[in-house]
This record gives structure tokens, C-alpha cells and sequence, in this order.
């Protein structure tokens, strides 16, 4: 089952994709729903971010070969986790699928990076990994905008990874999903350029949302993104990049320049 | 002015605080609001967390004298910010005003930090730092608790920070504040444990939220914790920490063992 946010008309709503159909619920997929008996082609509405977390959870590395890239770049050895220590990302980067990623001025080296999204369905606390999954509305794709200039020179992640639309997310949340055949293909102007199983993470979602939830409740609408492999080309106004995870979907986006002198 | 948020026979509200008495709006600080005639004894509402913020951003290292002394704890150099690069907080971790921090099994060096914090009042974006005032709508205190082993075990904060109950703020919002004449005490047991001046600080309220909104658009409700100076005592189950900034108030909390064996 798809799970789609998008607007219609002036309103926001959520709705149930079947095939290019959307059955509008008054209501969302968190706190309970009901068919409103409206249904809408799919063309006609503009798909939203499926959801505004309360927390936006994200792992920075949990890939090996994505881990030993980065490190061969920074010129420092590579430093595989040896637990699930999660990091934040910021609402106010969020973009729909559709949405352009503005390069903002003075960026000299903003790359991709194709994840899964993790998004949250129920209150959870002290989950073991057996039951982890339970509370796991669906699956989503994000896009890790990364300014890796700042990512080196600042102290912090916020403007490497948080500025205004540097968090693309969509199209929409898929609820049926075998991890383990996942597979994630990154393409920039219709060139794939990545290409990597899903699920092969050093630490998986299971083990996250149980480490997590020792400490911390899960709420529902929080999500977190699981982090990418490989490595990505340094990205210009104009392109175009696609993330593709088979069975979920395809996140499209174009990166452009900023309007005026902002 | 006091902005206060409170529960009272079961509903959340938003009063401006007159005293000891509570006038009640419908509507809040954010977005609008008006008087609905109703009052109440401050003594006879329960004071909850005076905002959830749609992003919690958090100064990690803003006072010369925290950055040397925890320097020499964690055996690093002394390393001084050369710009404001923030971080962030998450709102699982928030609890009000006399509501009892948990120190979670495992937790070894739970320590206060005492903070002055900034709610935004509008939205913003590439605001100077003349301007910058300009979007906030008061100021209320945070105590960023830190688990010390965590902070320097883990590669991220997420559980030295985040942990459930780790971000007491309140009581509430002031909107009339001198930013330089404010003093910040810490008293742990009714024994003063650190005292500084609030707005000493290597970047202060006006660069941070000029920088920030250069890349990241600030909303209503966002906050951004300040930082703190001097250190902190281990604390442990049945202290009481107040943290008292001059002209805002006073946020008093325990610190207790978890329920069961949780």
C-alpha cells in the first residue's frame, strides 16, 4: 500500500495510491483515517513530502564502501562505526519530489546521496531487534544533499546538510516491503551513477530502532534515513537527479541556481 | 511580558502570566491569539514545555571558559569556534518546569548546562545582525543535560544529549529582556554551582541567528539554545538543579532513578 501526501485545490491531504489513483482520506496514516470518497488522478495533484517529522533521525555512515570513499577525500583514515550512534537533519531542508534543490551561493561542491527513509507509524520505546519493525509505517527515498566543502571546514553538519532545500523526500511512503531486495540507483541527467543494495548496511534498521529506543521514544512521523554508498560527482544548476529504490519509487529532482543575487 | 503554556482540566492553553495570575488566550504567541476571559492561579495550573519547536537548534560550544575546561577533561586542546556553526537538539528529550529528569541505566555522568534560550517569533530568512532581533519573541531557560562518558564514547550526541527527559526548559517566555544585564545561576541542592554573565558569550544571539538565516529559513516556534559556561557537578538521583537567569525566571528540576527496572 502507497501512502501519498500532496495538495489539491489549496489543501493538503493524504490519500492512498492505487496505480495513478488517489483515494483521499480525511485524516493521515499516524493518527487514524477514513475514505473520503473523493478520488483524484495522480497527475493532477502536487505530491507534498510525505511527512513532517517531529524528529528527522539520520545515520551518517553505514556503508563500508561509501565510508572508505569518504575518508580517502578528507584525507583521514577510514572509521567504521562499531555502534548505531544516529544524527539529526532539520525539517526546514525538506523538499517534495518535483522540487528543485537551490545551490546556494557559495557552495562549491554539493553532491547527492540516495537513502532509505524509515518513517515511524507508532509511540515505541525499549524495542528489541525482533521488534523493531513493528512500529515502521512504511519506507520512503531520500536525497542527502551534502555541501561537502562545509562538511570538512565547519564544526557542525548544519549548512553542509541543512540548508533550505537540501532534503529532498517522495514521492511517497510505500507499506510493503522486503528489505533484502532492495535496490537503490542513483541518475544524474539520465546516467546512472550509482548503484548499491539497499539493505546492505553495516548497522540495519532493526539494529537502529532498537538502539534508539533504549534511550529515546519514537514518536509517530518520525523517520530516519539509513544513509548511502558509493559516491556521487559534484553537482551543477541544471541537473537533474533521480533516486531509484526498486519497489518504493522514483525521488526526482533538479538542482538550480539560486533567483536573483539571494 | 510572560508567555506561559500550561495544562488546566485536561486542555493545553497559552496565557500571558500577570503576576501569579494566568490570563488565557485561544490561539498562541506564533500565530495569533486573543483573551478568552478566563484567569488562573499560576498555583493551579501544571506548566508544560512553553513551545515545541518545529526545529530545536542548540550552541554546543559558546563560552571561553566551557570550552577550556572541557577540553582538559576530555585530555583534547582547547579548540575556540572561529564561526557560528550550530547544532541541534531533539524535541523527545523535552520536559517542563518540575518535571523530573531520568537518569537512564547505564548513565554514569549526568551533568547540567545551564542555557539561555531564544524563541523565534516569525519567520526569517537572511536577516543582518541589526535586524536580526527583529524575529525573536522572547526568551525562556534550557538545562542541556549531558551524559559525559556518551559525549566522548559515541560518534554523534544522540544519546549523551537526547535521551528522554535530558532537555528541561521553562517556566516560561519573556519578551522584555536586556540581553547584556542578564545573569545566569545554577544551584544544585539550594548550593549556588555556577554563576556567568548570560550574553558573554564568543558568538552571541544576533550573529548565530544572522548566520543560521543566511542558509535556513527560521520559523515560529524554532529555538536555538544558547551554550554555557563554567562546569558541572556528577549529579545523581534526588538532586535538584535550578537554573536561574536574571529577569526570565527560574527552572528547578530533579533528577531521579528510573521507574522499575527500565
Amino acid at each position: 500500500m502507497r501512502w501519498i501526501r500532496y495538495s489539491h485545490a489549496g489543501a493538503v491531504a493524504y490519500g492512498i495510491l492505487e496505480g495513478d489513483r488517489i483515494v483521499e482520506v480525511a485524516g493521515d496514516p499516524f493518527g487514524g483515517f477514513e475514505k473520503t470518497g473523493e478520488t483524484h488522478a495522480l497527475a493532477e495533484v502536487k505530491i507534498e513530502v510525505p511527512v513532517i517529522p517531529p524528529t528527522f533521525y539520520c545515520v551518517g555512515l553505514n556503508y563500508t564502501a561509501h565510508i572508505k570513499e569518504a575518508a580517502a577525500k578528507f584525507g583521514t583514515m577510514p572509521d567504521l562505526p562499531t555502534q548505531p550512534d544516529v544524527g539529526y537533519r532539520s525539517n526546514n531542508a525538506l523538499i517534495a519530489h518535483e522540487e528543485n534543490v537551490v545551490i546556494p551561493a557559495g557552495a562549491t561542491k554539493v553532491q547527492y546521496e540516495g537513502e532509505l527513509a524509515v518513517v515511524i507509524g507508532r509511540k515505541a520505546k525499549n524495542l528489541s531487534e525482533a521488534e523493531a519493525l513493528s512500529c515502521v509505517l512504511g519506507y520512503s527515498i531520500g536525497n542527502d544533499v551534502s555541501e561537502r566543502a562545509w562538511q570538512k571546514s565547519d564544526r557542525t553538519l548544519w549548512r553542509a546538510k541543512n540548508t533550505d532545500t537540501f532534503k529532498p523526500m517522495g514521492p511517497w511512503i510505500e507499506t510493503d516491503v522486503d528489505l533484502d531486495a532492495l535496490e537503490t540507483r542513483v541518475r544524474v541527467n539520465g546516467t546512472e551513477t550509482s548503484r548499491f543494495a539497499t539493505n546492505s548496511m553495516l548497522f540495519g534498521v532493526e539494529a537502529y530502532i532498537s538502539a534508539i529506543s533504549r534511550y529515546i521514544t519514537l514518536y509517530p512521523g518520525d523517520m530516519i534515513w539509513m544513509g548511502t554508498d558509493g559516491t556521487s560527482p559534484d553537482l551543477r544548476a541544471g541537473d537533474e537527479v533521480e533516486v531509484e529504490i526498486s519497489g518504493i519509487g522514483v525521488l526526482r529532482n533538479r538542482f538550480v541556481a539560486p533567483a536573483g543575487n539571494e
